[in-house]
C-alpha cells in the first residue's frame, strides 16, 4: 500500500521557499506591531464549541468548525478565528491590566470551506486589537497600523483602499431618527448586506415589500447612495444625528493626524456582523478588479467580554488573512524572490582529510554569528559552485589537497570574485573578509 | 449562563509575558538552526490518520490521537508529532533537492495525554532533521546543532548531558554476533527499555525467561552495563562486531571535531522507537535530579519513505518540545525576566489638546523604526511614570500645556533621568536622543 503525498484538501505544504513567504509576512506584521506598542498573545488550538456558539451564533458551529467530541466527552473545536479565545484571555486579566491593551496574534485557523482562490481550510491571521482607549483615537490607530503594515510591504494607495462605514451611523438612522421595529432593522441589515451583490430592481423590491413609511424609504435609498464623506456629513445634519456626525467628524480628524485617511473610502454597504460590532467597521480591498476579495476586515465593538458576564470593555480591531493577502502582494508583483535561503558562506573541501579542519572553522565561524551551509563530504570544484548558489551563500570556502598540506583554506565572494587565502586558525581573519 | 474563561484542559493561554518567553526560545533556536543552514518548512495541521497509523502504529493511534471523521468523511488527526509530515514532504521532493535537505520546523502539536510536569496536550516542538548526508558526520552535525541551541540559551555541561547510543550496536549484538530469532529480539528490546525502571532481581528474572543461551545471557548482561566509551570499544572488539566499532569511532571522532562529545554520555539503555531508528539514538537530560525527564530524543533513521514506496533516504534529526525545556531553563534559573514588554518611548500628554501633535510626531518616530506606546488621553504627571514603567519603555514623551504653546515635547531617559526639549518637528533630534 501506498500512501497519498498530498496535503489533507484545502491546506498547505510549506516548502522552505513558501515559508520563508510566509515568514516575511509574519515577520513585517510584527516589526510594525511593535512600533505601535503592541504585545504578542496565544491561546489554545482547541476550545470548547460553547465558546464559538456564544460569540456567533449556530450557523458558522453547524457549517463552518472542525469539530468534535474529545475522549473525555467535551464538545470541542479547532479555531474558526481568534475573537473568542481573546474574549476569553481578556475576560481573565481585564480588571487589572492598565488601558488601553494593545495585543497582536498569529494563529492557525481552520475552517469547514470549499477550497477556491482566497479561501483555504487551514490560514494564518494577523489579529491586532486595542481595549479601553477612546474611540476615535483607538479606531484611527488601529486603522494607522493595518495601513502601516501594508505600506512596509510594498503596497500603497494605488493598490488599496479601506472601505468603512460605522454602525452608529446606520443604528442612528434606524433607531434614533426612524424609530423603526427591531425585526425591521434585521431585515434592512440584510438588505444593506446584499445591495452590492443585487440589482437596483431587486433592490427596490426588496426594500417595498418592508412597507415602510415613504420618509423612511427614501431616507434608506438615500443613505444607500451616499458616496463621501461630505455626502455622509450633509446626511447626518439633514436627519438631526448630531451626535454621530461629531463622533464620525472626530475619528475623521484622529484619522487625518494619522495619516491613514487618503486611503480611507466612505461605503454604506459596509456593517459586518451584526451583533457584534457598535463602531466604526472597515474592510480593506485589493484596488486590482481581478482580485476584489476584502483583505482584511474590522472594527469596534463594545460587549466582547458580555458572554462571561463582564462588564464591557470597548475594543476595536481587525483580521488580516495570509492567504489573500499573499494573492494581493503576487498580483501587484510585491512579493520579494524569496526561492532561495539566504547564508554568508558554503564550506567545502575537496579531498576528505579535509573533513575534520572544515569542521573546525564552520564552528568557529558560527559563533562569530555566520550563517554556513557545510558539505558534509568532498565536493569536486566543478560542483562546488553550483551547490554554492543553490545554498544561497554570498562566499564559497575551498579546501584542496594544497590548502590541506599548507593548513589554509580560501575565501571567495561569488559577487566580486575576490579570493583569498587563510590559515586555518585565521579566524579574525575569515570574519572580516565574510562580513566586509 | 457564563462560560468558563479557562483554557482547554491540557492547553495554555500565552498572556503576552507568556508568550515573551515562548518567541525567546524560537527566535534562538530558529537563529542558531540557520548557523547550520538548516531551512525552516512547515505543513498541515491536519494529515489523514493513516499516515499516523503507517509510521507509528495502532498504539498511539488508538490512544494518544485527537482524531476525527469529517464531514468528507476523511478519517483524521490533529497532527501529534511532524515527522509524518515530513516524511511526506520529503517524499514529494527528495527525487530534485540536493543532498543533504536540512530542515527544521515549530508546529504546535496535540497529544491525548494526561496533563502533568512537563507534559501538555498541547505544546510546539523544534524539529530538525537533515538528509541524505554521511551517517557519522550527519549525527555530529546534528548533536552539535542541538548542542548550540542549548549553549545559547545558557545552559552547559553543567546543565545538560545527552545519553547516546547506536542501534547498530544493540542489532549488531542480537543478529550478528548471537543470531537470535526476531521475536527474542523485540523482547530483548522491550527489556532494556524496562532495565532502568525496575530492580536488578526483576531484570535477572526477565532475561532467565526468555531461556537465552550462557553467552547470549552473560554478553546481554555486560551489554547493560556498559557505562563509556572505552568499555563500549572493548566490548564490540571482544564481539567481533569490528565494522560498527569502526562506524561508531567515525561518529566519536566527528563529535570531538564538532565540540559535543564533552555533551555525551554513552547510555546501553537508549533504544527509543523499535522499527524507527537504525543508526545514533540519543536523548538530552536535565542533570538536576528534581527535573528528570528527556528534553529532546533523536537519532538516525534510513526507510522513512518506505509507507510512500519511495527508496531510502537517510536521515537523523531531533525533536525539542517548549515544555520540557521552559522547564528546564526555569529550574537552572536560565530563563530571562521577560515579564515586561521593550519599548523605545512611552508618549504622552497632559492636556487633551496635545493629542493630535502627539500622534504626529509618533508617526514620524515609528517611520524612523522607533518602538513607542502613545497615550490615548491626556494623562497626569504622576501617573505617567508608572504607566511608563510598565510598558517597557526607555524613555518618556511629555507635552503640558507649555510645551503646547512653545510647539515643543520634552524627552526623559528613564535610566539616567537626563532630560530635553525638543520642537515638534525636530524628529531628527528626538531620534539621535531616544537611540542614544
Amino acid at each position: 500500500m501506498s500512501l497519498s503525498k498530498t496535503p489533507y484538501r484545502g491546506t498547505r505544504d510549506f516548502f522552505p521557499a513558501q515559508k520563508r513567504e510566509r515568514d516575511y509576512l509574519f515577520a513585517t506584521m510584527t516589526k510594525i506591531a511593535y512600533r505601535f506598542g503592541y504585545e504578542s498573545y496565544d491561546g489554545p488550538l482547541l476550545e470548547e464549541v460553547e465558546l464559538y456558539k456564544a460569540k456567533s451564533g449556530e450557523e458558522l458551529i453547524n457549517e463552518q468548525i472542525y469539530s468534535f467530541v474529545d475522549r473525555g466527552e467535551r464538545f470541542v473545536a479547532i479555531r474558526p478565528e481568534m475573537t473568542p479565545t481573546l474574549a476569553r484571555m481578556v475576560a481573565q486579566i481585564h480588571r487589572e491590566t492598565p488601558k488601553p491593551i494593545r495585543w497582536f496574534s498569529l494563529p492557525n485557523l481552520m475552517r469547514y470551506e470549499k477550497p477556491q482562490r482566497g479561501r483555504l481550510r487551514e490560514h494564518w491571521q494577523l489579529n491586532c486589537d486595542l481595549f479601553g482607549g477612546p474611540a476615535a483615537l483607538s479606531e484611527a490607530e488601529i486603522l494607522s497600523l493595518l495601513v502601516q503594515i501594508l505600506n512596509e510591504l510594498g503596497a500603497t494607495q494605488e493598490h488599496f483602499e479601506i472601505l468603512i462605514n460605522d454602525r452608529r451611523i446606520v443604528d442612528g438612522l434606524f433607531q434614533t431618527k426612524l424609530k423603526l421595529e427591531e425585526a425591521v432593522i434585521y431585515r434592512l441589515y440584510k438588505i444593506i448586506d446584499k445591495s452590492k451583490k443585487v440589482s437596483a430592481e431587486a433592490l427596490t423590491k426588496m426594500i417595498t415589500e418592508l412597507q415602510l413609511t415613504t420618509e423612511a424609504e427614501e431616507l434608506f435609498q438615500e443613505y444607500l447612495n451616499l458616496k463621501t464623506i461630505n455626502d455622509l456629513q450633509a446626511f447626518l445634519k439633514k436627519t438631526d444625528l448630531e451626535q454621530t456626525a461629531q463622533e464620525f467628524q472626530s475619528f475623521w480628524d484622529y484619522s487625518i493626524a494619522f495619516g491613514v485617511a487618503p486611503y480611507l473610502q466612505y461605503d454604506p454597504t459596509i456593517v459586518r456582523g451584526l451583533d457584534y460590532y457598535t463602531g466604526i467597521v472597515f474592510e480593506a480591498f485589493d484596488k486590482n478588479p481581478e482580485n476584489r476579495r476584502a483583505l482584511c476586515g474590522g472594527g469596534a465593538y463594545s460587549s466582547l467580554l458580555k458572554i462571561f458576564n463582564e462588564e464591557p470593555v470597548p475594543g476595536v480591531g481587525f483580521g488580516l488573512g495570509d492567504v489573500t493577502l499573499t494573492d494581493f502582494l503576487k498580483t501587484h508583483k510585491l512579493m520579494p524572490d524569496l526561492s532561495k535561503p539566504v547564508n554568508d558562506l558554503f564550506l567545502s573541501c575537496q579531498d576528505d582529510a579535509g573533513l575534520t579542519s572544515v569542521i573546525a572553522v564552520s564552528q568557529s565561524l558560527r559563533k562569530r554569528g555566520l550563517n554556513l551551509v557545510v558539505g558534509l563530504e568532498a565536493i569536486k570544484m566543478k560542483k562546488v559552485f553550483s551547490s554554492a548558489e543553490k545554498s544561497g551563500a554570498a562566499f564559497v570556502g575551498l579546501m584542496g589537497s594544497d590548502e590541506i598540506t599548507k593548513k589554509e583554506l580560501q575565501l571567495k565572494n561569488l559577487a566580486t570574485g575576490e579570493q583569498k587565502s587563510f590559515a586555518l586558525n585565521d579566524c579574525d581573519g575569515m570574519e572580516n573578509f565574510l562580513k566586509g
